[in-house]
């Protein structure tokens, strides 16, 4: 099977930042997402010593450019302020033109 | 820790699908699966303009020749039809031999 | 954007041990971690042929010998006994200091 190489995003973060970190996601360059509920406690950063309940997981496929406009996005306007973690990993998908 | 390499497949589909999913991938040789639910907006297929809610994640370790004839399987059945997306990540696994 | 690489830990398990499993991955290294429902069937040790529901997904970034302790910890204490499955990701951080 033909497949080519993409970045997946993981973004975890307070529920309450969904909308928000969604729109930052799509105008950023992703072409859909995908959110579950999760609940646990950070590696956080500053102001979010208590992590507990009600968090959200967004992922996202996304060509390289895009995941690294978005990490550094997120790195900027969320890192400071929220406890939100990311992470890239490299996967790999059919008929990749549907992610860029 | 002596690990194994092992392929790991990420299925996103609505809900709907998640039976016929299951006994597919199944039968195409998995040994087993993981399902939460998740909603989202797709880069999905033609078929699936519309991919908010009631979405299932499926997941399973595979074989790298089990991975690749499940993708090639969805690419062929599913990918024209419904917005579902996959992936596959390479990860590491202790004993591998209970995923072949 | 610059990155870091880091290990990403999943477990997936009974739910009834999710308090102790996280509990481990804290005292063995682990800064934080991230909790989700599933259900599924396994590729399961022995003790848990029937997996079905109340399915816990575990998943925590590490530093690789972290990760490693905790793979060895898993595969002696609970691999023999539940049906706990376990894989590491190769992951890309950013400030990947305070996984550490």
């Amino acid at each position: 099977m033909k497949t080519e190489p993409m970045k997946l995003l993981t973004v975890i973060a307070e529920a309450v930042l969904e909308d928000r970190l969604v729109a930052d996601l799509i105008r950023l360059g992703a072409k859909g997402y995908s959110v579950a509920g999760a609940h646990g406690s950070g590696a956080s950063g500053p102001g979010a010593s208590d992590w507990e309940g009600g968090n959200v997981r967004i992922e996202s496929l996304l060509a390289p450019e895009a995941a690294d406009r978005i990490l550094e996005h997120l790195a900027q306007e969320y890192f400071p302020i929220y406890g939100v973690v990311a992470y890239t990993t490299d996967v790999r998908v059919v008929r990749g033109a549907k992610y860029r």
